[in-house]
């Protein structure tokens, strides 16, 4: 595996890969690689000929008072995860490479990124879309991977995609899960012990949800009520939203049709967690 | 020479074109061709294997009240004027496949965008940035071509272009003049005889701040009322703006020293005329 700090080494393996007419597969992450981004990974091994990883813990999608500077970070073990599963290039710039001074351009998607985690995080989405956007046009991938646990970040980049027609697909993937049904997180390292128990609430309420639903419940608020209830009886918890939505627009729904996004964050002692599920209504 | 109105058309024939290692030099217009365009093609064909005109009155770059209606249009015209220096593709194409219903991604370059034509025409950068950044996706060129006498907007794709990693080159072009030094531009044709008399007054007046400072005068203020005088004692003439800057920060300049860049804007009739010129103070 090569490690690739400079953005114009990056510009031209990727030019030479795509001149010897390979497929490019790429997986943006901010590292403190788990099994979910290995997943992603995995998947991009299977579809491509080259593999890169960009490992990025991009200072603008943070907002002030967040937890940019405690980030976790473990670039030597994200490297050897990365080798262990194919990974062709670790791409790793500096911050000060991505944002030279008299940097000024940025990418806005509306509507979409108001919502749930762009409401308590305001301008998270214009710098998530952004770097994905500068890193797009550096790694020049034929398709790029998303992990589906931030199902809002994998909605804002499948839209900038379609509507800048940028020529590549956005591939979404499955949510990876401890035994326990916690989603991973880089974020659940933070956890105390006690905390994590009250964590399991979250995947539950989803699991739960579904089954009112499969029970024959049909009305939003009793559902959310449920999850919410779930969720708050649990020490240390604190949520920030439980919204039922429309899996394309985002918008809250009044009433439980075809498939319905169950999205959630809830502070966990002072980890910002986020699940979600899309349930079915038969 | 080939015309293409579907964007998939046009994508796959760059993508033709990348996959057979040729070079694909891009001039993006609105159309109704005169020889500043032509300019731009001739250079686009003397640098690349495949050269892509495409021919679209963007409408998310006119304002309310602007001309977007009545902007001149000959596409008929226009195919055989590319055709006659070489163009390879015409791609035209439609509004509504451009922005589709659902659209709601933009590219904003800030700072550089609120001065100047951006002042008196807000949103029109943004316009601008998103339908280029969407037409580099579309086409994928090495290069790109841009009049000079639209500084501006050169200046805004090539910072944008930057920004976001792009990978290509901006390429600015000298502005093409008719013989009696009016800076060529498709609004020329809304001029009647008397007003195009005016306009005369628009270029006379930048080739004389460059006399001043040629005799010695370094005053900002000086310069601009001698340009104003000169082009607002034409009829039917209401200035917009003139500012002396630096041509990289579009900052208003106290002091002349080095290059400086001279930027006027006029109604001239109903017709906004825009010139500018560098001046090279010694």
């Amino acid at each position: 595996m090569e490690r690739i700090v400079e953005i114009q080494d990056m510009i031209a393996a990727a030019r030479r890969a795509r001149r010897e007419g390979k497929t490019i597969g790429f997986v943006p992450t901010m590292g403190y690689f788990h099994d979910g981004h290995l997943r992603l990974m995995t998947r991009a091994r299977q579809e491509s000929d080259l593999v890169v990883v960009s490992l990025f813990v991009n200072p603008t999608q943070f907002g002030p008072g967040e937890d940019l500077a405690s980030y976790p970070r473990d670039p030597e073990g994200d490297a050897a995860k990365a080798a262990s599963v194919g990974v062709d290039v670790l791409f790793c710039p500096r911050a000060e490479d991505m944002y030279p001074p008299g940097s000024r351009t940025s990418v806005h998607v509306e509507g979409i990124t108001d919502k749930l985690c762009g409401e308590s995080r305001p301008g998270h989405f214009r710098g998530v879309a952004t770097v994905v956007g500068k890193l797009f046009h550096i790694v020049q991938p034929q398709r790029a991977y998303f992990g589906l646990k931030d199902y809002q970040q994998f909605l804002v980049i499948k839209r900038m995609v379609a509507d800048l027609n940028w020529d590549l697909e956005v591939v979404g993937v499955e949510t990876v899960r401890d035994p326990d049904g916690v989603a991973m997180s880089s974020r659940n390292v933070y956890l105390s012990p006690r905390q994590r128990q009250s964590a399991l609430s979250l995947n539950r309420s989803l699991r739960r949800a579904q089954e009112l639903i499969d029970e024959g419940e049909r009305r939003p608020e009793t559902i959310l009520a449920v999850v919410k209830e779930m969720i708050s009886q649990q020490p240390q918890v604190r949520i920030d939203y439980v919204v039922l939505c429309d899996p394309e627009t985002l918008e809250e729904v009044s009433l439980l049709q075809g498939d319905t996004l169950l999205a959630l964050a809830a502070f966990v002692g002072k980890s910002r967690l986020i699940d979600n599920a899309v349930l079915s209504v038969p």
